[in-house]
């Protein structure tokens, strides 16, 4: 085990994950909900919990236990949603993001998480955490429902930033590989690029440079690339991992949360029309309850944001408490694994061999 | 009734649709089984069919009194999915594509379909059929299912044009609330701007650009603004229309018609799970083919060019014969509406307002 743990009050052998109690649509009641739904499965994570220190005490002493495995750190301001993240990195040394992201800076805790303005996470993170040397635009890797055998497939980037030119998508598909390969215990991944046509000759200039790139470094990274595919492989089976700008990726996510919803919507409906049909529902109850979870976006809840000195997992601005548990779960997995450490090194060969040139680079054999 | 009709063999006071039998992945049977379910529940149908004559010959011929209906239109030659739309331009006069374009252009027919190579298809429409003055990109209006009371939203561009700028993006507001207006009979279409964020200071610079231009010119086109709208908006109920890039556009649609397919097989798999809910599935079946019927992308099939003098409809490629019979009936609404004539007085009347000062095109009062 890699992850870091310490020996605070929350701590005790425990790995810390530090966790922004506010700025998320429901409210901290939300995350302390969802902090404790994981506390009670998983008795080897501790929480340092940011915000105002009356409210979270009132809330962390209503759950039963909750207080010793919690510590509190006062932060008495909050980033809203319709803060600037411009304005916020100035100003914003007093607020619980600021100071959840300061608990992984000093080393309290391994990974931290947020339901917060995504924009102001990411500008924030950047500037406390610091990029990875050769690093121009960190990413969010989200998850997709799909049927590989994973179960669910990454994208990058869902919406750090709304450009990236060839070399950022290129950076981003040696990022996505190795979360897949640490994530998933995919030994090669099979990286996608998102376009609107799969023919090599369609799509923006940059898409073409950047299928180039990202070819040429496919063998020495240990990956598989499957060349452009379309917005139908984001939940396919065609690839892994699916490379893409963070305004299509942004914009393809919220397409997939709407379409998933209105199916729902319109299942529910289904059920309701006829007596022989709510009956129907009755009987499948545990079979449609499955596969709800399974497409859930709460479930895969979290986003990660790669290229960074530490681990940051975004949560839904608007998720609940199970959305809450799993981006905490997520969180934890990623300390165990040791990623921040694997995904740095990868990183680091990959600068070093962009300094070579391209036929010695291809020739330095496998490394991970 | 604003369609034209023709007293040829297929005519005899019918209103003709122009089809290209060939370049759907499904080849022609499919869509000779398509125009022959269309034929069968509209009898004021008549088809000129574009085509190697031989083969559709036989084709047709197998299907009861469709011969009577079809007038066959020989071309020797297929566009490909794979051929680039600069070389078809060039070299295409002997395809099917061509001719089905040609009997729109020569006024046989009102409205032209085909399954083939979206971009063979546009770049041909528009050196055949021209755009109308004051276009300078023309848009691929395509339909997502909502739960609006007309069922369906409007989203333009669906993949014409893998760019829009301002300018363009506010001549999609204006052609799509043409559309909605004569398609869907609303008085007054909710237009959004397809955006990573609903915040106005979010997302690239063309798109604030297109936003100030839109909102300018809501008032005169009779159309409500809404501002900025997300990817789950597009299957939403927070607008009737939907405007974006043909990329993005592009992405956002297949992107939905994956999840829709994810869903649904994992929806077939949780009902064969257990014996009970295979009997569960029993019982909801009429219900559940309800709901089929009403996310099925084949049942919205057709996607709509805007901008040209005369109208194009461009099924799915994969269309199978229920998808083909969906796009000609969309063909025919249109034909029997006189949406050409239309959107074209539209287009037209905001050019004018374009010359204007901003502040007397906004004093012109309302025009349709």
């Amino acid at each position: 085990m890699t992850a870091l743990t310490n020996h605070s009050k929350a701590g005790a052998g425990r790995t810390i994950i530090s966790v922004d109690a506010m700025g998320g649509d429901q409210g901290p009641a939300t995350v302390v909900a969802g902090i404790y739904a994981s506390a009670r499965k998983n008795p080897d994570i501790g929480f340092i919990l940011h915000g105002p220190r009356d409210e979270l005490e009132r809330l962390v002493t209503k759950r039963k236990g909750l207080a010793a495995r919690c510590e509190i750190r006062h932060a008495p301001e909050t980033v809203t949603m319709q803060d600037k993240p411009s304005h916020v990195v100035r100003h914003g040394r007093d607020t619980s993001m600021w100071s959840a992201l300061e608990s992984v800076r000093n080393g309290e805790a391994t990974v931290c998480v947020s339901c917060g303005n995504t924009g102001a996470l990411m500008l924030m993170s950047v500037m406390r955490l610091r990029k990875l040397p050769g690093i121009f635009r960190p990413a969010i890797a989200v998850m997709w429902p799909s049927q590989n055998p994973q179960k669910h497939n990454i994208m990058l980037d869902g919406g750090a930033d709304i450009r990236a030119d060839a070399k950022d998508l290129m950076q981003y598909a040696l990022m996505g590989a190795s979360y897949a390969r640490n994530g998933f215990g995919l030994a090669r991944p099979r990286i996608g690029l998102l376009n609107v046509g799969t023919e090599e000759h369609k799509g923006r200039a940059e898409l073409k440079e950047a299928y180039d790139l990202i070819a040429a470094n496919a063998r020495v990274a240990n990956f598989e690339f499957v060349g452009f595919v379309e917005g139908r492989d984001l939940p396919g089976t065609r690839c892994d991992v699916i490379v893409t700008d963070g305004f299509t990726g942004n914009v393809a996510l919220k397409t997939g949360e709407g379409i998933a919803k209105l199916i729902s919507d319109l299942l529910r409906e289904a059920f309701q029309y006829t007596p022989l049909s709510r009956l129907a529902s009755l009987l499948a109850y545990t079979s449609l309850r499955r596969l709800k979870k399974r497409v859930d976006p709460r479930r895969a809840n979290g986003g990660v944001f790669l290229g960074l000195n530490g681990t940051v997992v975004k949560s839904h601005g608007a998720a609940d408490a199970t959305g809450v548990s799993s981006a905490i779960k997520l969180a934890f997995e990623l300390a165990q694994s040791g990623f921040s450490a694997k995904l740095a090194a990868r990183v680091a060969s990959a600068a070093l061999l962009d300094q070579d040139t391209p036929t010695e680079a291809q020739s330095n054999g496998e490394t991970e």
